[in-house]
């Protein structure tokens, strides 16, 4: 009944001639419940994918294929990849995604990390009706502009029309503003910082999982402060949460920065974001934290007395990363063999696949592979024990590292007899990823898997950085801004051109400007475009 | 500018004539941007509540007056204390609810606890997307009847109207079991277990913070099995581990039972249940379990195959509790004083209070009460240090009173010099909660702190439990049932009558069978109404 899905190159990458494991174990290999992904950018018009049932299942009768290769054709792989590891599925709604047990743990896995960091820099989370009133939405007059064309309304409530329409939520600076004028009244009551975690809801027309859906997961931020220079400071505070993030747990060199005007947020002052680069050389916007000025405040009326009793208005930010993420770390760290997850971020950081050919050896075998499990554990890391009779270790092999799983512990009898195991590193392909031999003994294995873990962690970034930093091209020119945007890279050059301009490049080379780097070249400058003296570089890019 | 509201009764009762503070210290308290709720349940039917930045203001400038009597208006008392605790705030429309950071708080404690228990029994967290094709509903009968008046729809998305509109899910069973068909299609798929935290919609008529609002968050649990025995098995073990939950975390103790078959779950064959019981008498359901039998499966073509090889349907069931947890936990415990938490829960188990009236007694003071946080939070204790100088400690004594926070540790000038604190329980008022001298070395003061609050939860449940048990009186007649009920307490009885005998008590009493309690009475029992044989006894109760 399952569907079988060879992956050839890899039988032969892995299990050369030379194997020490008997043929009947090498890799033929078949992963469950496979279905491609490849239509959800292109599904019909329609609201529903009736048909998806149905395609469904011819697909798995006939989905005798390996996962699309990366540079083959790099949208597909992506799906490939979310459809193979079980990270996302379509939703019946054209463009909505459901997050599978696997995506949404790398999901909290997102969460955890940045809720403590929101707390520790003195933020309460809490939550807020996703159901705005229409009205709410045209008070701040650039940001009806912006979010109009995207709006979801709720036009009917018990059976009744409503007498006014209601905005499923796209973001939700209107409605914290129309509460924060309830709850402000003193300075004493600033700063006031909130965050919630929540679904919204943008009506887009060409989406992909995680990149770009529906309806998506994410945080926001608000904050209401008495001075410009606080609300700045938060502002630049939170994108620097964002870096480290970024950095240091999924090991994505994002290059941070102010968004050009054009690109700034409907409703802000200044946007700062965090661009990333993925493997196929766009840039996705992975998050963002706006300087909202006053704009919000004098569009709602939220005011505070100052210690004079003078009525002010409030400045603000707000801020956010959402499941976008999860793509992010998709489209950096992955390759043919599906999906790689930095150790910080990964929901299982180990698995043990435990070998055995004959009944007799199967006891010893699972012994020991339970005793190495629970080491691992009691020692703080997330292991998985795959234990099941049902699939052989090849099929195993394939199906965790499609899943990104960092390490893989293999116990056969023969190791059970040496007391050790053999370790494999998801990063490094074949032999040269593989150890054989580390002692099975709780301190050596432990102190081992730790220091492996941290290699790939750092290892994962290295070859991030390199990668980014070999596909950013310094241009001085417009000539050569479009050479290296029709080479697919990155170009930084000094701009101080107008919105215009920039509007132009964009039109003639696909390329929009993607920040103003917060790591600016030193020296004076002259704008790639005019000639003119310019303060700062720009980074211009495709992106997602 | 900020409103005064003086809460006499405490003054009174905590501070008589020989307490040892001086007068400056005593409780003339303010308590911050109070705003009264009342008018949720009864806003205008528009769904926006313009004028409410207006009354609030006045509000301010009026509401010299303290939190209304439990026991003069319990609903009254219920809306002044989420005011005044800071729980929860009026959405911009009718019926919607905006948590505050003190409330959702308390719903993380509770995500906290849950979302553990349900990953130790074999449940993955996911994320279904929210909006539902309308068709979907329709597919299951009573599912559709009993959720179509309770709609929020759709229709226009991206400025276009929509070709079928859209439910924004009240519930999530229909995708869940349109996603669920496309993953399973063996035994060896099975159970499939899942859960999600989310936003769901219900279009009410009457509503009440926490309680019953139109939008809310809560778990939801789906799992598929392949026996009937199995799915019966899992949903009685997740009533069991909410009973527990309510029990040992919240102090609530429930009645688990099974709902009649008119209170059951539309689409579920058999419905589980907690049960509290509220301050006014009243019954609460505080969370369901369901277990679906085959009737989403059959709708759906959830199908497996068997070891067999024969298609079969699977075997459903659905779980959920959500923020009315919240109002529950303060409906049970509340008092005139306002809210109060079981330590378990509680978002801050211990707040200190430094006192000092001179200037260099301050450093001291404030030296000492850091010190206490520090071995408190490093014991493991959620600690505030309540160090503010805007407000007199008397102010603050009514505040973390209100917020029902468990222990109160105060630290003055003598205390300093005595190395001793003085620690006052929230659920003993008065001098009988207060004990003066307790060491302020860490040792003895963590055994101490950690004593007082696992007596606090004991405590906690033995006056809920006393308080229930009080309130529920056995009725072998119609007569007798109806005597209870209109003494507001619940009537427990044999019973065996008809859905229309169920009807008629509902229609002539307003009250309902809240439950067949687990736990039965031996011996033979004659129907109260009807006096023919009865297998069970059934509670009746009014309820929320």
């Amino acid at each position: 009944m399952v569907a079988s899905l060879r992956l050839p190159s890899l039988t032969s990458l892995l299990f050369p001639a030379t194997t020490r494991y008997p043929a009947s174990l090498r890799r033929t290999v078949c992963l469950p419940n496979r279905r491609p992904l490849s239509g959800f950018a292109t599904a019909p018009s329609g609201t529903t994918a009736s048909t998806e049932t149905k395609s469904a299942e011819v697909d798995r009768l006939k989905s005798d294929r390996a996962v699309t290769p990366r540079s083959k054709d790099f949208n597909a792989w992506y799906l490939d990849v979310i459809a193979s590891a079980e990270l996302a599925d379509y939703g019946p709604v054209r463009g909505t995604m459901v997050i599978r047990p696997y995506g949404y743990a790398i999901w909290e896995a997102i969460q955890e990390y940045l809720n403590v960091k929101f707390k520790e820099t003195g933020h309460s989370n809490m939550y807020f009706p996703q159901f705005i009133p229409y009205s709410f939405i045209e008070k701040e007059a650039s940001h009806v502009e912006g979010f109009s064309p995207e709006l979801a309304l709720v036009t009917v409530g018990g059976g009744k029309e409503l007498e006014e329409k209601l905005v499923v939520r796209p973001t939700s600076e209107t409605i914290v503003n129309h509460m924060f004028t309830q709850w402000i009244h003193s300075y004493r009551d600033l700063p006031l910082m909130i965050n919630q975690w929540a679904n919204v809801t943008r009506w887009e027309m060409r989406t992909k999982p995680f990149i770009r859906t529906l309806e998506f997961l994410w945080q926001e931020g608000h904050t209401a402060h008495a001075t410009p220079e606080e609300a700045e400071k938060e502002a630049k505070q939170m994108i620097e949460i964002y870096t480290r993030f970024a950095f240091e747990q999924t090991a994505i060199p994002v290059i941070p920065g102010r968004k050009s005007k054009l690109e700034t947020f409907a409703g802000a002052d200044i946007t700062y974001t965090i661009e990333a680069m993925m493997g196929d050389r766009k840039a996705l916007q992975a998050g963002t934290s706006h300087n909202l000025g006053q704009n919000f405040s004098r569009a709602f009326g939220t005011q505070f007395a100052d210690e004079n009793g003078e009525r002010q208005h409030v400045w603000q930010t707000s801020w956010a990363v959402s499941t976008r993420f999860v793509g992010d770390i998709i489209m950096t760290h992955g390759d043919d063999t599906g999906l790689m997850l930095p150790p910080k971020i990964a929901p299982v950081q180990v698995v043990i696949v435990p070998i055995w050919k004959k009944e007799n050896e199967k006891t010893g075998v699972l012994s020991a592979a339970s005793s190495v499990k629970e080491a691992l554990h009691t020692a703080g890391f997330r292991v998985k024990l795959d234990d099941t009779d049902q699939r052989t270790p090849g099929w195993k092999f394939n199906f965790w590292e499609m899943k990104g799983i960092p390490l893989r512990i293999e116990i056969g009898p023969r190791d059970v007899s040496s007391n050790s195991v053999v370790v494999s590193r998801r990063d490094i392909p074949g032999k040269a990823g593989k150890v054989f031999g580390i002692s099975m003994e709780a301190s050596t294995l432990v102190a081992y898997v730790k220091e492996k873990l941290d290699e790939i962690q750092s290892s994962l970034l290295e070859k991030a950085v390199s990668f980014r930093d070999s596909n950013i091209v310094d241009v001085n020119s417009y000539d050569e801004l479009k050479d290296a945007i029709s080479l697919g890279k990155w170009a930084r050059g000094p701009w101080s051109a107008s919105d215009a301009d920039e509007q132009r490049v964009k039109e003639e080379t696909g390329a929009t400007i993607r920040c103003y780097p917060f790591e600016q070249p030193k020296g004076t400058k002259t704008c790639l475009m005019t000639g003119n003296p310019a303060e700062e570089v720009a980074i211009f890019a495709k992106s997602y």
